[in-house]
């Protein structure tokens, strides 16, 4: 039997078993969404994700959503009532805030390739754009001039540090993310002069981290890094965007991010920060973070089959919805997420299966040689940590599937 | 500078560089789509194929296309005139069959965890349906109950062996996918005497090999396996379906895979064939080798950058249209596929540069340090070998972005 990450802490069972996933019973869910596939959102649980990371946080620094990691619009709802903003990463994802109706509310266009067209729609719509190069940051100003604009413009800078397996190491590499720090004072100061709104830097290290230790030395090294560029450039930064990197726990044998540890980090780290920093606002984008765990993935059980002494649950979903509970299509690099037999949520194992979805391929694995109660055709199956990186981020269209039903309660 | 695969023979440069896809200029097709990112499929290149196929392989071996490699509709029309069959593994690929109007035409409907609607709309259709398991052999025989159909139903058989990294290696394994070979009999029993059309049996063993001995021996050991189970079911086999396994050069160092030498080989097995496989009437499914070589993905250059030393060119397009050119999203398994800059297609390398997506990830590589004529913003790249298992095999919704054009020349 194989291990599987941990169930988030938020979810409980009905007297008769049934999972209660924002106090509903996992099947009225399905019921009422029309079927399965069926991801449900629970908006509590982001909710208590939003009052730790603010209890939590130096006073003012701002928490702003990566809208990559769940862009369903009810969720981006939700969130734009108690979050200081977005990033955004395309005009697709500005279109989906506009048409959640959160034109107002402070966004950050971030990522490399951005084209004329979004640069417009979102110098328009207000948004800061973090440049990632002086070709971008040239094509920036000529779209606000388009738009009759002032643009607000941030200067992405390449970190001088990468997490790797959890660890800082310290030294710049070729990124095409972002310009080298030593380009960025000749840029700003062009920014400046061609009068456009400079909003400060934006440094993005790591991603996926669960060591806060990593993750506060993330952050002294950023803010120092920026009082260098910020001594450089002879002015100082109106803004730094330190990025994200904080990650949920949702594989064998990891332990929840301690996110009071960064905070302390934080503070003491901003308490101590360059001359040229004194006045900076400082945001933290989160995406996996603030909604992974409050996401359930719920799929039927279509068949039960048993092959050279192996129990396999076959489900109506799979890697088209759920990829990361997959590895991936293309290589296996699975562990399991947390998952469950709806109906019986908290009852001990009571036989080795493993759960595949219904692709035709052997990748197509949820749960690998897992320990659940028994589950016959018909019974709901439910992964956990599937509130980020799921529909947007799979190959839904593979096999020309039907999508999954969202849902957010 | 890294290699990349192998550019596929078919394709050469105008007087002017420009490279040519079914005659015409990239520059030309990308203005009649509407714009990048573009897949253009070279209906002439899949054709080759098919005659190579049916020129190589012994008389009677039908041939299917397997919907999933690619299912653009005008494709599958271009196929239909000229194969026999196609292979699906859900209701939404017999829709896009339907509505390229090839209901007629035979089918195989594979694949684990059938839905009973798409068990009722495969028999309505007249499709063979292979099942999984003894259960859902019994909801197929429901199915034909419900729509007034006799079910044509196969039987596929868990396969006596994998093939792993190119080689084969005997042994039963477990598996989702198929029926264990000594519980066959009993289910075709069962089958015939329910009183459906048995259609025989459908054993897919391997898949992306491009080793001819290791595919003969596949075929070896398939048709001397099937000789058995036919031996213990004591009738002829109607049909047996051989699955595929045929891959396409794309990486550094693929050697195109031999396909006389994988037929000549077959013809030999077939002439030893065991008795009760006299009169079977052979199937092979392929897919990424008919329409493999035949796709071109065209992305635009957006920007050039330089990081530390490195050039960088960022495209509009990424691995949320061709994953399997980045490895893929989440472990970067790269090797590049081959690639060149479009207008300057033979021209000779003369700077090393790395060719990324336009997403916000370090993982969205299209070509890692390889050796191109100088490119610059406005420019369109060229990757080859993109005809299948791209679009519908890619995280088409991947940060908000719109989905990549498509065409048949």
């Amino acid at each position: 039997m194989k291990p599987t990450g941990p169930i988030p802490p938020h979810f409980s069972a009905r007297d008769d078993g049934q999972l209660l996933i924002g106090g509903s019973p996992a099947e009225e869910l399905v019921a009422e969404a029309g079927g399965t596939p069926l991801f449900v959102y629970d908006n509590n649980i982001v909710g208590a994700q939003i009052a730790r990371f603010k209890g939590a946080m130096p006073d003012g620094i701002a928490l702003h959503y990566s809208v990559t990691a769940n862009p369903y619009e009810p969720l981006l709802e939700f969130l734009g009532r108690y979050i200081d903003g977005f990033r955004i990463v395309s005009g697709g994802e500005l279109k989906r805030l506009q048409s959640a109706k959160l034109a107002g509310i402070p966004m950050n266009f971030a990522g490399p390739g951005k084209l004329d067209w979004e640069l417009e729609a979102a110098v328009k719509a207000g948004a800061t754009i973090s440049v990632e190069s002086d070709g971008e940051a040239a094509r920036t100003i000529r779209a606000g001039e388009n738009v009759g604009s002032k643009p607000k413009i941030s200067v992405r800078v390449t970190p001088p540090f990468a997490i790797e397996e959890g660890r800082v190491s310290i030294g710049s590499r070729p990124s095409p993310f972002g310009v080298d720090a030593d380009r960025v004072p000749m840029l700003v100061h062009g920014l400046i002069e061609a009068g456009v709104d400079w909003r400060g830097l934006h440094m993005f290290g790591g991603t996926q981290c669960l060591d806060a230790e990593a993750l506060a030395e993330v952050h002294r090294v950023t803010v120092a890094h920026a009082g260098e560029i910020a001594d450089a450039i002879g002015a100082p930064l109106p803004e730094l965007n330190l990025g994200s990197g904080f990650d949920i726990a949702c594989r064998p044998g990891d332990v929840p991010l301690h996110i009071d540890h960064v905070a302390a980090a934080l503070n003491r780290t901003l308490c101590d920060a360059p001359p040229l920093l004194a006045t900076t606002r400082f945001t933290i984008e989160l995406g996996r973070w603030l909604v992974g765990e409050s996401g359930v993935y719920l799929t039927r059980v279509v068949d039960r089959t048993e092959s050279c002494g192996q129990i396999f649950l076959t489900t109506d979903g799979g890697g088209h919805h759920l990829i990361g509970a997959t590895g991936s299509l293309g290589e296996r690099g699975l562990t399991n997420f947390p998952l469950a037999v709806a109906h019986r949520f908290g009852d001990p194992p009571e036989e080795q299966v493993t759960v595949t979805g219904c692709l035709c391929t052997p990748f197509d694995v949820l749960g690998d040689e897992v320990g659940l109660p028994r589950a016959e055709v018909g019974d709901l199956i439910a992964v956990f940590c599937a509130g980020a990186y799921g529909l947007s981020a799979s190959p839904q269209a593979w096999e020309s599937r039907p999508l999954a039903r969202e849902m957010l309660v």
